[in-house]
């Protein structure tokens, strides 16, 4: 087990299995696309550890807290890793995170995009460590999400072979 | 003729002119900036043969059906792949596409982005195949597009030469 | 004083300090992540010369006119090149601005985001002169964005050392 993954077991993480889609749904691009020293992330929500989406679902400022989404935020950041591990077989291959997309399901009025896209950001840095963790970062509020997630997630990660 | 464009030919896709834009807008920016072996490429919207931008105009779930979103997604594919091949000289200069944004201006409750912009990875595969065409996605839901524009994509692909 | 710089000065331009957030606020962040050749600048918003974000706030369309929308476009892309400065030590080592992703929270039926979003490109294009400064484009309307700002860019640059 490399040390990303120790990393995790010690936090008491737990990868998810790929998402199981909802009926209906045929999705026709990888998760994860590499190329060269590039890892490019497709857009992730949370997931449950059965692999299907997890909620709550809806609009954050609205029938989603603050608080869930944060969860949801994190949950995602966790399904972002468990696609870079099955594409990479090794999280340790990673040796820096470049940039993340932080995109929130937004109620009318509700302006704290940030403090959600914590929930990713801080699973992150705490799971690489700063120097690989760290990222450039947006936290922007979306009108609507697919299924109705609170959270999304894109982004671009660095390889070292 | 490169094999690429052998392949649009065959598929009876027609590449669009450069947009025409409405009247009064300048936009002072490239459509594709190439640097190194990477070409990033602007904010397309689905386009006529003739170069204007394609209608219908609106909201996904509201006056635009599923269908016509899709098939939005499709033209807008077809109008950063005619960008590229003014930009490049040679479409055949692809190695990999990396990453699709799709952009869906979506009316309230409207949840099937995904849907959509298969509408752009479904063409994009066709045409360039897996190994090259295979690409990182988001699909996600905006508030308002550019001149009333049903779908937006924003890409990034690898160039060999 | 490298060229770029000089050329700030001539345009009677002044960089702003680091952002100042507002309380309660806690970023864990960079606002700029430097790896190998590229600099991938987080989400940013206009601020004003003593380092706090810029009104109006409000959406484009609605409470910000079209006009202040595009000063807070130019505001914001101030405040990336006062980010990248920090980082950088020096413009002069920005070879290619490659990518801007432009966010303008949008009034219902507010159409014009790319005209907001030409605020950011002029200036940037101004400053390093259309060879770097060229830079692939979207302008999009989101439904709203952190703290009420009425405009957000994100950006990747080229840096050539």
């Amino acid at each position: 087990m490399g040390k990303t993954e120790e990393r995790l077991a010690a936090l008491g993480l737990k990868l998810p299995p790929q998402l199981t889609l909802p009926p209906g749904v045929e999705l026709t691009f990888p998760w994860v696309r590499v190329h060269k020293k590039h890892a490019y992330v497709s857009g992730h929500g949370p997931q449950n550890i059965d692999g299907s989406l997890a909620g709550p679902f809806g609009k954050v400022g609205g029938e989603v807290s603050l608080d869930d989404a944060q969860k949801a935020a994190r949950l995602a950041a966790l399904a972002m890793i468990a696609s870079l591990k099955r594409e990479l077989g090794e999280l340790d291959r990673i040796s820096a995170w470049l940039r993340i997309f932080g995109m929130v399901s937004s109620a009318p009025d509700f302006k704290q995009q940030p403090l959600v896209i914590n929930g990713c950001t801080d699973l992150i840095v705490e799971v690489f460590g700063p120097e690989r963790g760290n990222h450039a970062r947006s936290a922007v509020g979306m009108a609507e999400l697919p299924f109705g997630l609170p959270v999304e997630l894109e982004a671009e990660v660095a390889i070292d072979s």
